[in-house]
């Protein structure tokens, strides 16, 4: 079993970098408090003994040294970066929960048969950047990296220079490393382990998403002088596709999701129709039919809205990923590990997406969940316990290990 | 008649200053850019020898002496400062078109019995420091003027703060001038008197206006793990509110008018479930009863929808003012005018909120309005011809003298 106070110490510790307005953290990719986490990390993985690599993303790879020096080792870890206002465990707990791994097998002075590498992938909340899970996707080879360089934040800085100025930009090709098996430990970010009471959930899919940024053209006028019917309202357009996207979400349940999470109108001004409008759609569906049906409908719907007002319409989908089935025998080592340490679990969808997802098409992938109080994530009041904490951990240990011997 | 190219040529110098980025203006209230347009009006009225007050608001009086001092004058202007993305005739032709008719004056030699005073009202526009046509409140006891002071901005810079800084915070007590009469030109800012191919509208009302702020309070959490039941969406509840304040104008045709100008959500990310909306409405109509059943339908509604989504709600009115009737006499006069001089007129209502709305509550007051193409303002593309500018101001002309003779 892992140190769980070890473990909680550290989670605490990286979440002084970075810190929120209401508890939580604002540590989001290549700003200056991510290169602090890197460096604290980095400072970890050296005092265990670990040699770090870093690729051209800029995600970093800690590994320990296993008997076979040749053999395919076993990748674990997360994200370190956080949301503009997010939690002290989403992303981190992998992370860390990959570090506190190494440390117990040390104290152990066991050396598995596999290496064992603990990654923190670049980017994987997307915020800043569009898409989520950036850096694990050009792992994955689902994008180029020059593609991913070229990503702007709202400032219309680049992925490629902010990574530079950060000075995490590494010399190793991205997506060279091959994986014998991976395993994301996370929060649920969701209410039904919680809910449940159950310890552990044991992750067998996740679901697919669509990100789309419309982008609505009208004409700034006065709110005053202008009649009615001579309005090209672009905050009314996307008021109405807002509307949309929610009751498209609701026509497709159970399972289906829908928000529009960013939403900007131009001028922004009290007393002048907005002449501009630009918002994001995140519809999500563990079932691929479903997901695309929902993506038709939000386009029928937006086109429609955008004709009835006179309204210029541009849509572009910003991020996307089908639904994931993980891997069955990594699946099963993780349900195995909470029945050997008498865990109640149960078998889960993850309703976000996680770098394991894109890494589940290259190598076989599983994942481990432990509840978070209320369900709530992406806010800075995210909480987790450290009993919760350390049972995914052992859990965590245990299918690593497994993995790691075979 | 006036000098049409010489007040064309003026026109065009103050548009030099705070430039948009599309060939309008930004020039906002209490910027240094505003603080670099009032330089330049008090330059050219100083070369037209006329004396400059400015009052604790910073509304500047250039006064033109008459043959008798002791007369109480005729005032005549409008407010240079301009909407973030502003045309550059909107107040300004007011202004500089009181300028012009000193400049006529002078070239003919006429020394009228009243003095004349221009002026130049701070913040009209009300976008950066609500509400609009704030000065000009103060000065007709509509407003305290520490309460204009503590008015904010979006950085949280306060109005008095900000007159400080940029140099224009005068002596003179608010509100401590009597008026004879007042006389605002202004372009008409909708599409009637264009479309009617009028040269002048004589404006006998303006409508009333309610501004409210309204904030609503959810939960901030993830948009992929969170259920559509268990959501506490800020920006939907703020969707459903843009859509509920057209319904409610469109209810109340003909006349009423109602739309959101700001939009904002937070914390602003794809993936997070708005926790929070902070956006603004503004509804008007030129019946007294109509707005204020519009203003009970928009709070009706917004709580509605608030409870419906589980939303916290605050609404703070931040801008109000009830439907006006001008000066007959004054109304007369400017009908008078564009009679004598041949220019095809008609009577209008204001759609827009003036500096002379509030004016019209403690003095005899009028409008003269000239159209503006496609009735669009509010827009960098504002525009007018030299030839409507002219007729406007000729017609300034005419009704200021006839007042200040009286
Ligand atoms: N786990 C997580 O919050 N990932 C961010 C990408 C997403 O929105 O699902
Ligand atoms: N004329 C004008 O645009 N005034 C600003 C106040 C308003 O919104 O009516």
């Amino acid at each position: 079993k892992i140190d769980g106070a070890r473990l909680w110490s550290s989670l605490m510790d990286m979440a002084k970098i970075g810190p929120g307005v209401a508890g939580g953290n604002n540590r989001q990719t290549l700003t200056d408090a991510d290169a602090e986490g890197r460096a604290l990390f980095a400072k970890w993985c050296a005092a265990a003994g670990l040699s770090m690599g870093v690729d051209k993303m800029g995600s970093m790879f800690a590994r320990r040294e296993g008997q076979d020096p040749d053999a395919l080792p076993v990748y674990v870890g997360s994200h370190l970066d956080t949301q503009p206002t997010g939690g002290k465990y989403d992303g981190v707990l992998g992370v860390l929960g990959g570090l506190e791994i190494i440390r117990t097998l040390d104290d152990m002075g066991v050396k598995t048969r596999r290496p064992i590498v603990v990654v923190n992938w670049t980017n994987e909340e997307g915020t800043r950047f569009a898409p989520a899970m950036m850096a694990s996707g050009v792992f994955a080879g689902q994008h180029d990296l020059d593609w991913a360089y070229a990503r702007e934040d709202a400032d219309g800085k680049s992925f490629g220079t902010e990574l530079e100025r950060i000075g995490w930009k590494g010399e190793e090709e991205v997506g060279a490393r091959k994986m014998h098996a991976l395993f994301e430990l996370h929060i649920e970010q969701g209410p039904i382990l919680e809910a449940e009471q159950k310890d552990i959930g044991v992750v067998t899919h996740g679901q697919g998403l669509w990100w789309l940024e419309i982008r609505l053209t009208g004409k700034e006028s006065h709110t005053g002088s202008t009649p009615m019917h001579m309005r090209v309202n672009a905050g009314l357009g996307m008021a109405r596709i807002t509307e949309a996207v929610h009751r498209i979400a609701m026509e497709h349940q159970p399972d289906a999701v829908g928000a529009v999470g960013q939403a900007n109108v131009w001028p922004n001004s009290r007393n002048v129709i907005p002449g501009r409008a630009v918002f994001t759609v995140d519809i999500r569906s563990p079932d691929a039919e479903k997901l695309a049906a929902m993506r038709r409908a939000v386009e029928t719907e937006a086109t429609r809205i955008a004709d009835e007002l006179g309204l210029g319409l541009e849509i572009e989908p910003t991020g996307h990923f089908e639904p994931v089935t993980f891997d069955p025998d990594c699946v099963g080592m993780v349900r195995a590990a909470a029945e050997r340490l008498g865990y109640s679990h149960r078998d889960i969808v993850s309703g976000a997406g996680h770098d394991a997802c894109w890494i589940a098409g290259i190598a076989p992938t599983a994942m481990v969940m432990c509840p978070c109080k209320d369900g709530l994530s992406h806010n800075e009041a995210e909480e987790i316990t450290q009993d919760w904490a350390t049972k995914g951990c052992d859990v965590l240990l245990h299918a690593v290990i497994e993995a790691a011997e075979v």
